[in-house]
């Protein structure tokens, strides 16, 4: 079974694109935790085991091992390693650089580290792309529309009448047509990424923004789905800071259950709708 | 002394802005090197020591180590710590990502491995670069024009009557007005290069593309100067790959010394010119 694949029967299985964001700030862990990069693998691991049977994938945010050197990276080995093989392994590192650069980027996050996707730059073009999709399973996703303050500065910016973000998206849709190629589209901006959806329904949509950037949950959901492939929403602190105390497991398992019920009612209500609708249009 | 000061110092005795690139590709090790992460190691290693006499910064890219995971890392920790300590260390690593990730990889590349300076790219905004201004004496080079075939894809596109790497350009000299911000600017674009240089004197540039990638050595180096901080050519396969047989540390040697010769040509004709001028101007 190909990573797609995988993803669309766990998502049969949970009923939610619950993804768990796993970003463990050394400032942020459990009191119980030491403050290193030990603690750091410790929280990733107990988040991961706590949530893993309400979500279809893991996004693991690179920077949070990377800033502790190499030890982070034997700790980032490790814990990618005990990912359990029903979820997808989504390694957040937004790399991008020239083509002979980018095959390097791309031996190290889908050959040594074996993730099952990836996130992407897309400053460079097609040549900090390409290399990933010579390994032909894996999925890729290249940021368009960020959930950072800053992320109009140059996503904004009028090129021909719209916005940076959806023309990247564009050329991204029409570069690869492919449900391997999606897109980050943050759930900060309702807005953009509703108008994301409709000019580009083909790739799937990788969301951030939901919790703590305070991003809607439910206009994530429905436009998280690309006509090519499912799309997943990806929940980080609204998990991971459920509890600093004794209890952080449970409670980051309730948090992950609560948050996948109140997406699988999302999708039942839109499903209803478009049953609803559909005999009515005659479509 | 802040690493500005000592790049000052250190172009000031090899009179010209000559860097060596270091992007050690497995399979462009001289023979005698096994092709594994030691090889990796060593290559780095020795080509820093053949050229460091006639080099004013190393850049490494970080994706050719990365490549190898912790392992990797862990020989990017070594060879960093092993860079001469006159010379700049810049580490060639393209991060962008949300402020709060932008500070856990601000702590690996200038914390935890203590570089002198990063390449950073700029597709979320300010709030991607700024958590690297909080390490007060470190320099930051955000992608302008790349090097890369695909570099107008993005770049190139039209925003407001200039393309977008103009628009980079500008905020981010507009933003910053600072000395320790330069801007990456791909010598094999040698045109948008000097409009570049025109439209945003300010920033240093850090120039790649001379040598393998077939950028123009002079115009590079006639525009890498910017009115607030010295800026450098870097230079990979020029010197790197000069030979793979036994003589490998040597010829990379010669390759960096006949570099900094003629870099030190167009430096001395630039400054024979600019008196000439002068005077003739009355400015």
């Amino acid at each position: 079974m190909t990573p797609l694949d995988r993803l669309r029967a766990r998502l049969a299985d949970v009923g939610a694109p619950l993804c768990l964001g796993v970003d463990p700030h050394p400032d942020q862990l459990p009191d119980e935790l030491p403050r290193g990069v030990g603690g750091v693998e410790s929280f990733a691991r107990g988040l991961i085991e706590a949530a893993a049977e309400h979500v279809v994938a893991v996004k693991i945010n690179v920077a949070f091992f990377e800033a502790w050197g190499s030890a982070g990276w034997a700790a980032l080995e490790r814990v990618r390693a005990d990912v359990p093989a029903a979820l997808i392994c989504v390694l957040d590192a937004k790399r991008g650089d020239i083509g002979s650069t980018a095959e390097r980027y791309a031996a190290g996050l889908f050959g040594t580290l074996g993730a099952d996707a990836v996130t992407l730059s897309p400053y460079l073009g097609e040549d900090a792309i390409q290399p990933f999709l010579d390994y032909p399973d894996r999925i890729i996703y290249v940021l368009a529309r960020t959930s950072n303050p800053s992320a109009e500065r140059l996503q904004g910016l009028d090129v021909g009448g719209e916005p940076l973000h959806l023309a990247t998206a564009r050329w991204v849709s029409e570069t690869w047509r492919d449900g391997r190629v999606g897109l980050v589209v943050g759930a900060t901006a309702p807005v953009e990424m509703e108008r994301l959806r409709a000019a580009v329904p083909g790739p799937a949509f990788l969301v951030p923004g939901v919790g703590a950037q305070a991003g809607d949950l439910g206009a994530a959901v429905r436009s998280c789905h690309g006509a090519w492939a499912p799309g997943i929403v990806s929940v980080s602190r609204g998990i991971a800071g459920a509890s600093a105390g004794g209890d952080w497991r449970e409670a980051a398992a309730a948090a992950a259950s609560e948050l996948r019920v109140r997406m699988q009612e999302v999708v039942l209500d839109s499903e209803a709708s478009a049953a609803h609708v559909a005999p009515m249009g005659g479509s």
